[in-house]
């Protein structure tokens, strides 16, 4: 059967859209349906699945499913696109709403034409910055920054919070020079973070500028994450390195987010929301009700 | 710009196809658009761009362009879609016709509804026997048959014969065993192949079937190759494992061919062709003209 579908991007990181507002869907079929566009061999290709759909508790929901067919919780890139398409396509009034998560409800507003939105601001909410609420295994529950952290030989000063995910910050003096492929996936599985964890690095250009590269819980080095570069404004913050309250440029390899750790402890990521096809998909199963 | 495309697969080789017969195209965009479409990131994702467009010399034309945006010869997999492709849109009358590539013009037949092709077989002509045709050094212009092929502290035996592109098969006992991993890089770029070679290994299941596993000239191991497919089947007919005539199912890891080397000695491929989306690409340049 054919699926309507739009395929958007923010800074690299790609999702199926799929509008089950104006389209009745199966949802039991969301799992599999999501393999099979991500896959670039035999379906579209993509990160995942987003499915639009309505909501009691704010202007619409979104549920993300990721390449693997498993459900995820929340993604920066994701609410930014999710936000332009709702724009987009009426079905929202304002340019400023708010979007339903599996995770939490948050508030997103959009820049430009209703026909032609090309940045889009989210509110990622309030970091959770003690131990306990990373998770990290330790002796008390206090605020993890610039923490000793040895791991395989190395003595690494560690800053954890947790924003949308779990996160481990480590401050490099070069990005290229940071031992990613080296220690991500040691770090993200290391016993310390029972929920494993996203592992950031970050160089510090100026006290507005910084660059920062990922290794995501699950999916190991990617292009963007949208809520790791916001947790990495958060950390040199804490660090010292950056005022709250300062825009920050954080150049990811996939491009460049605006992010702000406001005064009232809110954090609001900005960044470019981007479509790239809008076509049907030609699926083997029955995803839409008759 | 909106580019209206199709995006098809052939046992897992897939590409984007646009129509330069209906709509008229700016040729000089078509290495840049090859490069965005693949993109899975920032565009569409697929092994490249294939450009139909119309010819003097047969029914149709195709053009490939690599992932890279380099053009390409011949495709056994991409030569399916275009004729599915050409059949459905109705710019060919009949269910046999031909298709000039850049290698050669080829002919096709195509099998079910106009509205819905689903197997297409293709003539990929004669392969080419003497070692200055694969092309590989050596001491005469022989045959090149289970010839001693040392590599790498490997003693191998080399079937080699060109089939569209320069092929180098290897018979195992098992698949999951062949060296691809290990030998695949160092044969394709071996010196004794001034074109570079695919390199190819066969586990032989019986008189009409097979496995084949490909490392892919330029591209490493991938999913399919239909002429390296075809060629194999060559390669086991030279080595009387079978016969000239007989239909061959071919196992790859994304699908099985059906192949034929037939008494006229013509390689005969016959398999799937399968659309997965139909829709626009958005892209930043102009490449259609007004």
């Amino acid at each position: 059967m054919k699926i309507p579908f739009t395929k958007m991007h923010g800074i690299g990181n790609s999702y199926i859209y799929i509008n089950a507002i104006t389209h009745e869907f199966d949802a039991s079929t969301f799992n599999e349906l999501a393999k099979d566009v991500s896959n670039v061999h035999t379906g579209i290709g993509s990160d995942g699945l987003i499915v639009i759909h309505s909501s009691d508790a704010a202007e619409i929901g979104m549920r993300i499913f990721n390449k693997d067919g498993s459900e995820g919780q929340s993604c920066g890139n994701g609410l930014r696109c999710a936000a332009k398409y709702a724009y987009e396509h009426q079905l929202v009034a304002s340019s400023l709403f708010q979007i339903e998560t599996k995770a939490a409800i948050v508030t997103v507003e959009v820049y430009g034409d209703r026909a032609c939105i090309d940045r889009v601001t989210v509110n990622l909410g309030s970091p959770s910055l003690n131990r306990s609420s990373i998770p990290m295994i330790g002796p008390d529950d206090n605020q993890v920054i610039a923490e000793r952290f040895d791991v395989a030989s190395h003595a690494l000063n560690v800053t954890g919070l947790f924003l949308g995910n779990p996160n481990a910050l480590f401050f490099v003096e070069a990005i290229e020079e940071a031992p990613i492929h080296e220690l991500g996936a040691l770090i993200t599985d290391d016993p310390r973070f029972p929920d494993r964890v996203n592992v950031g690095f970050i160089e510090i250009i100026s006290r507005n500028e910084m660059k920062y590269s990922v290794w995501e819980r699950g999916s190991g080095v990617t292009e963007a994450c949208g809520t790791g570069a916001s947790a990495a404004v958060v950390a040199a913050v804490l660090n010292g390195f950056i005022d709250k309250g300062t825009d920050v440029t954080v150049h990811l390899s996939g491009g460049d987010l605006d992010i702000q750790w406001a005064d009232d402890d809110h954090v609001w990521m900005t960044g470019p929301a981007v479509t790239t096809i809008q076509g049907v998909f030609y699926w083997k199963r029955q995803a839409l009700k008759e």
